[in-house]
Order: C-alpha cells, then sequence, then structure tokens
C-alpha cells in the first residue's frame, strides 16, 4: 500500500516557515499539530550532508509553553524530578516531565528568560493543557500559556560560519545550553546553541510571526557559499547520536529510570515535585527493562510501525524496538529499544521480532562500537 | 509545491484498523498523534457514495479518555459549561470543554457508561492531560486514564441495513446519541447512534486493539450488496451538515458563545464548573463576532490554510473563514466563518478576503438557501 499525501488544513497549525519549508520536501508528518518536514532528498543524502555542511531546519512543531509568575519558578521544579535550581536566566536545561505515576510527560528543553519567567519549548504532546490544568487546579500565582513563539535551527558544522556572518564572531563563543536575545532580519530572537542532531548548530526561536519568511530568507542568504541546504531532524543521525525521541522511544507508559533519562537528575531533590513517591518505589523495586543502544547487523530493518518485541537472554520478554535506521556509515542498522535489565551490559545479544523474521541484536556503547 | 507524503512512525499511534484502512487512502491527517484518512477517490465521489450507499470510518483518532471514580460525575461537570445531570447511562452528551478563560479546550462527545464512569470521546487535542492535570491539582477522587478504546464507523443512509445484519433489526431502534453494549466478532463493543455526518450511522467503540481487523473486517463481509466502500469525514458534507471541527472552526481563541455552541447550554447551569466568570462576562459585553453560514458563489474557493478575513458590512473586521468547500450538489461554495455580530443575520452580505481575491459572501440559514 502507498503512503498516502498529508492534508493541509487549518487545524493544523501554520509553522511560519511553511511556505518556504514545504518547498522540495519529499515527506512530512504531525508534530504538536504542526506539520514537520521528515525527508527533502532521501535520508541518506539528507544524513551525508547533515553531517558535512550546514542545514536549516523548520521546527517550529517545536512549540512553546510560557510559564511567568511569582510561583513560576517552583511550578517548573514541580513539573520535573531535576533540579531546576541551577538553570540560570540564559540557560536551558534538558526536562523529563513526569505525572504521579513516574511516567514521561513529555521531555522539553526548559529556557529561563527570566528568574520569574521560562518557556518550555516541546516535544509532541499537549503540555500547555497538562501545565495549565496543575497550575489551575493548585491555585498557583502563574500564568501559562502560547507564546506564538516558533524554532528555526541551523544544523551541522558550518553551522557557526553561518551564524558568525549574521551576528559577528561572537556567537561563535556561545556555550552549549545556553542563550542570547538579540535580533536578526529587524526580528527579536532568542539564539540558543541547541539543536536535535550532534552535528552542532543552534535554535533560533521566532517571537514575530508575521516576520518568518525574513528570518528564513537571511539565514539562508547567509549560507550562500556553504552549501546550506532545507533538512530536517534525521531518523539516521539522531539515532547515532543517541538523542531519543518522545512518542517514539519513550511514552506516558514509560518512566525516566528505564528510559535511562536519569542521567540528567538524581532521585531526590530538595524541590517537591510530581511523581516523586511513584519513581521512588520504581527505583526500590528495580528497574524490569532499561533503553539500550542496540546493532543489528545485515539487512536494513524498517523503522517499527507496530511492535517488534524484545526477547532477553533468558527468554524474558519485557519491552520492544523504538527506532531504527540503517546507518550508511557504520554499515548496519543502529537501534533503540528496551531490554530486559540484566541484558542492558554492552556485548548482550538479544533477538528482535521483526515481520521479516527475528534478528539479533546486540547492546553497544555510546560509540556503536562492536568491540 | 506539491504536498509531502506522511512518514508513519511509532509517534503517530497506529489504529487498530489501520492495516485495512490505509488501503486505498489518497490522502491522509494526525488527529490525535492517530493518523486519519482524508480521502479515498476523490473529496467528490467520496461525498456523492456518504450520500447515496454506506461508508466505513477508521476514526481510531477519536481517542477516549476515561474519567472513574466517586468524584467523576462532579468532574465532568466542572469541565464543560453543559449541564450532565440529564445525561444518563447509556446516553451520549456533546460538550463544549472550557478553560478559565472561556476558551474551547475541546468538544467532544461524553458516553455515560455508568454513574461514575464515563468516556470523553475527543476531538484534536490531549485532554487525558488536560484532565489530569486538573483533577490532581484538585485533588479529586477520580483515575483519569487512556482506556485504549478505539471507535469505528459506519456512516450513510444504508448504515441501519448493514448493522441489522450483525445484530438484528432491534439496532434499528436504538435512538440517536444512545448506545447499547455488545458483541460483534467476538469481541465487546459500544454502539452508539452517533458520527460525524449528517448521513446517519453508527460508532462502535473497540476495546480490544487486537481484534480491531476482525471486527472491521466482520462490518465489511456485512456490507455486501450494500455498495459499501471504505471512507472518512468528508468535507463538504460535514459542512453542508453544519458540524464544526475544532482546531479549524474553533480553538482555544474561541469561546462557545462566538461558536455558536450555546444551542447545546445555558450559561448558569447548577453545578460548578470552569469558565463560569469569563463565560458570563463574555456574555454581558456581547459577542463581537459570531459563527456563520457562507454561501460563496463562483469559482471553488480552496480550504483556508492561513486567515482569510472577513470584513463585515460596517466594513469591520473581526475574523476569518474558517471552513469552506465547493458543494457539486448546491453548485456554490459551502464555508463557516466568524462575522462581525451585527451581520449574523440571514441574507448579509461579507467580504472574505481569499489568496485569489476578494470575494461576497452571504449569511445563510441551515438549509444553505439563498432565499
Amino acid at each position: 500500500m502507498s503512503a498516502p499525501t498529508l492534508t493541509l488544513a487549518r487545524r493544523l497549525r501554520a509553522s511560519p516557515f511553511e511556505t518556504r519549508s514545504l518547498v522540495g520536501a519529499r515527506t512530512a508528518s504531525v508534530y504538536n499539530h504542526v506539520v514537520l518536514p521528515t525527508s527533502y532528498r532521501s535520508l541518506e543524502e539528507d544524513y551525508w550532508h547533515l553531517r558535512e555542511h550546514v542545514q536549516i531546519w523548520d521546527v517550529g512543531c517545536q512549540v512553546q509553553v510560557e510559564v511567568v509568575g511569582p510561583d513560576a519558578y517552583e511550578f517548573i521544579e514541580y513539573l520535573t524530578p531535576r533540579d531546576v535550581s541551577r538553570c540560570q536566566v540564559g540557560q536551558c536545561i534538558y526536562t523529563p516531565l513526569t505525572d504521579e505515576n513516574g511516567g514521561i510527560v513529555n521531555d522539553p528543553l526548559v529556557l529561563r528568560l527570566a528568574e520569574d519567567r521560562f518557556w518550555i519549548s516541546l516535544s509532541d504532546s499537549d503540555v500547555m493543557l497538562w501545565a495549565k490544568g496543575l497550575a489551575l487546579g493548585r491555585g498557583l500565582d502563574v500564568q501559562v500559556f502560547d507564546p506564538d513563539v516558533f524554532p528555526v535551527s541551523i544544523q551541522g558544522p558550518k553551522a557557526d560560519d553561518l551564524l558568525s556572518r549574521i551576528l559577528g564572531d561572537g556567537i561563535r563563543e556561545l556555550k552549549f545550553f545556553r542563550f542570547i536575545e538579540t535580533t536578526i532580519a529587524d526580528t527579536p530572537v532568542v539564539v540558543a546553541r541547541t539543536g536535535w542532531s550532534g552535528q552542532g548548530g543552534f535554535e533560533i526561536y521566532l517571537q514575530e510571526p508575521g516576520k518568518g519568511v525574513d528570518l528564513w530568507d537571511a539565514l539562508v542568504a547567509a549560507g550562500e557559499g556553504l552549501e546550506l541546504l532545507p533538512g530536517c531532524p534525521n531518523l539516521i543521525e539522531r539515532i547515532e547520536s543517541g538523542l531519543l525521541s518522545f512518542g517514539n522511544d519513550m511514552t506516558l507508559a514509560n518512566n525516566p529510570l528505564e528510559a535511562g533519562l536519569d542521567r540528567f537528575f538524581k532521585l531526590g531533590k530538595a524541590a517537591d515535585y510530581l511523581g516523586r513517591e511513584a519513581l521512588e518505589a520504581i527505583a526500590a523495586a528495580g528497574l524490569k527493562q532499561r533503553m539500550a543502544r542496540l546493532v543489528i547487523e545485515g539487512e536494513p530493518v524498517p523503522n517499527p510501525r507496530g511492535v517488534y518485541s524484545i526477547q532477553g537472554t533468558s527468554g524474558e520478554v519485557t519491552g520492544s524496538l523504538t527506532s531504527v535506521a540503517f546507518s550508511p556509515r557504520l554499515g548496519f542498522n543502529v537501534a533503540f529499544g528496551y531490554v530486559p535489565t540484566a541484558d542492558a551490559v554492552v556485548g548482550s545479544v538479544v533477538r528482535v521480532d521483526t515481520p521479516s523474521g527475528v534478528r539479533e541484536a546486540q547492546v553497544v556503547g555510546t560509540d556503536w562500537s562492536l568491540g
């Protein structure tokens, strides 16, 4: 069966960059009710180009929730097991949000714009409704709203070259997960050294949607001679770079401990937060499964649509493959999946039940080395 | 620019009917993180067929939020200005949900499964997060969760003929907005006389996702000789039938009074609800704009992606066109849009700013008659 064409309707919120970014997009998806291009040339061509040059990405789908007011800081702490106290104004922090069961609601980046003002830059779930509901229910003195802010991303090894042409060489000194407020194309923007690839780059937050095309065109003009092309988060690259995708690699049914997000926080932060009791109970009981990087040799394995269950070495099945792509550089399939905890060690070999048969998968470290 | 192909990923939740329903789907969208087919043949062919025969629709994207527990009834009342007290077990009720500003969060159907157990059958926003957040924040004694229930819809004038072949002639007596619990294809289902067309039919709620294909195939088998075809909510038909679409015709930025949803409720119900003060203030101040049915004669107007603003007879611009389709039966464009309140009377002629120029639009009544 051939894949259907995406219908654009008013219900799908238009990114301010859409009239530019959809030109040449071969495939797309919907993310936070916004259209997200998913490939331009082929996944492989986009991948090689991203690793070698620089791309402009319409990530308007990373919509923001603004939280502002006297209780804003306390409320942000309440939403996440991560300790937000060390996040200063001008910093971003990756914050898995949890519900009362310790399930992952979203895994946004939080930008601290002022002591009492934050943007929650979302992966794919309506956190505005979640945060509004909680804040209203608890009677907190905060405003929670969608500020109509849309990011565009510049990713790839030449990203610094590109942006320094607009903002000067100072931008090269911007540290990882820091941001500045400035102006590009006569429109105020927040520029952060962040982005959903491992190739380096920036996310540029547009605050005046009517200036989206101007901002896009200014960035494209600055890319002249740098082999700039439109691009998008790339399945192969993001798996290789170890970037988990909310909705693919973890959902509300997963907790951040089994997803391995506890490398970003320690249980037991001082501030009150939702899900503390649940996470402490989960930790005390011991994890049944853990997210692992997996290598599957041989033929390409299609990215799972249904459940490709994973059987551990003891025969136990706890979870399934969550993302996979064939790496043309490494010559094997790189994948993420939940394996029984006992198998979450480099060198363990598990069995993945794919539509084209059972395949062996080896648990590997962060360098994808088969050892 | 040609429209991109929809990428299927694990992040887009698979409807249990997807392996059947995507066969032959030419276009699709994403709704509540689930793929929704939007056309099979052409919009016009699908339209005529729906009016004359019977269709099977994969509306798995109408996901449910289950609310159960001692405070469930009180909580449902709290979510909506509509009076839920008259909704008995076995009944469905259309309930616009409002936030603290009176903005529309969603416009679901609520099914009362027991005195203290409800399904909220959603249009396109994550009401589970909203309801969970509110219930947690307020410390209510309810459980709020996604019960993994997916509807399939049988719509069209032969729907009763089809379903009576499976459930017997008794099903013909099921009243509008009532449901029964029964079994089809050896799987328990809820069958409701509801659906997102004006042609009559049923929505059948599957509770065992693993039995989705069996249920689909049983319904298709029962359609033999009835010219059953796969279909989907049809843009032309749903506008003609006066069915507003959340996200298209109203959003959180609209209140239910201006959207005309107050025909379903009176302000001032006895039970406490969120948004009461805001809606009373809006009503007291008078509405600036109202949703209207509009006829635009001449060439087809493309369904709006951007803003097609509407200028009232006094020159005032308050809102825009929200949905439009050319009706091959009526021979003109049928549309919804927000007009200045003074123009919300049959016969008023407003001006719509479309990408192909300014077009006149006449406000009409529910029969689309030009008078």
